[in-house]
């Protein structure tokens, strides 16, 4: 199934002309003029391929391309076109615009569905301008209440309603995704390991839980001069052998166990004052709940054996806790054999970040695909794939479509 | 050689009631109206001790008490009356008390010195409102030039000239202190030792010199998700090694070796990201060039191999170099001897901290002595020294002036 590679790639490029920082990166946050913007050209190709365009009370678009069935559910495809501050080119545009090409290259090349063919653009995926992230899928999903959302103002006081009226993108609730054969979603990888192992593609059967701690660790501030190494209680100090204590543990731990210390910080921070307090957080993930309670417990009890031989206090807070998904088999499979079709070798990951499609997984069956992320850069200028591995994928995606349509 | 111990704490509660913040702390900034209060009360007291006030171009007060030959130079002694935000009640105030209610004694007493006795008030010595800290003495020991300390401008943008001008110091420079035959300073230790060995009272022999390095490492900032372990260049970790294996180092090396890891940051210092960049300072103390030299360059090394290992960069500037300074033999001994006559144990000291002393002593002879800091706390609230032990150390003062006189 080949698709029109040259739209693919005009298309890109014209969304990505709209808001670009001076360091090039983008800048289209969520319910902005650039995101109006790049929410007006995405109704214009939908409209001009022939799709109904439906919007919903969170803001996502569906364009909906009538399959030959009238019973049958539809087999959706999207991601999201918002971005961090001054983020890349292809995380969550990439999935758009090839769930967009893909159904346009279906329909161009005179192929009739089954099932209606959807292409989706999720408001606020980032949850870089309003937090937390994937608010919208998290709707649909019954995981956020609508109401709440509404409310949640971003840093300059905005509110999420006020904003998605303000753009002209506030739908109906009968719009929402509420039942479909597949949602499959396609994404730049975000990390490095497609690249480094020179895949042009990947298959993710998995999405890792999460787990996040807040360690606040107490000694005394004292003078930098005038106290003893020996009669020191430095917090610092604790949260630093710590921290090296819970990566090796999970450096040693089984694949693909990850822990990271994101966010340190310390009071009084000042040159020649001994660290009094220390906080930072610790973000695990793993692929099974199991382990990752495992992975939380351990990490617990080497802060606990640190600050009691170090005699300082300490607490710690859990902020976040989500657990593993696992994509639906079946459609992982169909991404395989589509794969296969176009003699592409198959690489299995589990995706470390969060996407609509885990949300989704939750009501309906879903699949992922990944393409490369060069030098697994992500959320920043220098964010890129090689433009034949976006063809690839958005080949692939087309491929499964129609596998699972029959 | 008995002191006026009710007036002395009639006095040190008098100015410790002017500015006292909700946490118990003290509230005395420089040139502020707190401490233009409690200039007004030293001077008074000065003048009704019979002692010519007189003001420096620097702000700095002197009380002289005349003496009975005209060609002898003055014994001095002080400290400061500036505190930190919600500082400590003893730090500097009890210096410039200790002295004013010495030289009082002695007067009431009806003991007649040949040299005049000045009691001194050092402007700025915090550097908590105009940085860096020792201003005035600075100015004196000709180590800062007078019209850049005027241009000095607090965080709110108020210049030093203007303020001291403001709250009516500004005197001549003919009264700046440039001969003496001794300055002498009594001050809490801000540190533990005298209060963990029980000693009401310490001799300061010198003062740790300081070299201080502003580190800065820098690696990749990836998606906490989606980045393996194995693929990671986290500058915080590199931080964190090199700042255990640094403390490691000093723990092993002679006393009185110390090192501070007072300022910790990292960017983008996001709980999902893997930190880019980690920067730190390290403050090392000393009594010795060579060795502070050794110990600034085994800390350079440490980062150097850490950073070579883990495959980051790294830079490393140097803030600070002070050089350790030794006071005066023969006021130290005068002191002991002022120690022994009141059946006092002697106990020798290195100040960690940096004080109007260390920068005067490069012009006059000098000796410092502490009292104890309880639990060595300093720059906060909870600061203390057991009333006797103020006394104590007030009586020494007095008895070490007469010694010198001698």
């Amino acid at each position: 199934m080949k698709i029109n590679s040259s739209r693919l790639k005009d298309r890109l490029d014209a969304i990505n002309s709209v808001a670009v920082t001076d360091q090039g990166g983008m800048m289209r946050l969520a319910l902005s003029d650039a995101d109006r913007a790049a929410r007006d050209l995405l109704s214009k190709w939908m409209a001009e391929a022939g799709m109904e365009v439906r919007v919903d009370d969170m803001g996502t678009m569906y364009g909906w391309l009538a399959g030959s069935d009238p019973d049958a559910l539809p087999i959706c495809s999207g991601s999201h076109m918002d971005t961090q501050p001054n983020g890349g080119r292809y995380d969550g545009l990439y999935g758009v615009m090839a769930a967009l090409e893909a159904i346009c290259s279906i329909r161009d090349q005179g192929i009739s569905t089954k099932s209606p063919l959807v292409a989706i653009n999720w408001t606020n995926e980032e949850g870089a301008r309003f937090v937390p992230p994937m608010l919208a899928s998290g709707v649909v999903a019954g995981i956020f209440e609508k109401d709440w959302v509404y409310d949640i103002r971003d840093k300059d006081g905005m509110r999420f309603y006020d904003e998605l009226t303000r753009i002209g993108y506030l739908g109906e609730r009968g719009n929402r995704l509420e039942n479909a054969k597949a949602y499959l979603e396609a994404h730049i990888e975000q990390g490095p390991v497609l690249d480094a192992e020179g895949f042009s593609f990947g298959i993710v059967r998995a999405a890792l839980g999460i787990t996040g701690l807040d360690v606040t660790i107490k000694g005394e501030a004292n003078h930098a001069g005038s106290t003893p190494m020996g009669m020191r209680k430095d917090a610092m100090m604790a949260a630093a052998e710590a921290m090296l204590k819970i990566r090796d543990f999970v450096n040693e731990y089984s694949d693909p166990a990850v822990a990271t210390m994101g966010t340190v910080s310390i009071l009084p921070s000042s040159k020649n004052i001994i660290p009094g307090e220390a906080r930072f957080s610790i973000d695990m993930r793993y692929d099974d709940p199991e382990g990752l309670t495992e992975i939380e417990m351990r990490s617990r009890s080497i802060i606990e054996e640190i600050c009691q031989s170090m005699d300082v206090a300490f607490s710690i807070e859990r902020y976040w806790r989500a657990e593993p998904v696992h994509f639906d088999k079946k459609i992982v499979e169909a991404i395989a054999a589509s794969a296969r079709k176009l003699g592409l070798a198959q690489r299995y990951l589990t995706s470390g970040a969060g996407h609509d499609a885990v949300f989704i997984s939750s009501i309906i069956p879903t699949g992922m695909l990944f393409v490369p992320s060069i030098g697994g850069k992500s959320h920043c200028p220098q964010e890129d794939t090689r433009f034949e591995d976006l063809v690839l994928g958005t080949e692939v995606l087309a491929e499964t479509m129609l596998e699972i349509d029959r």
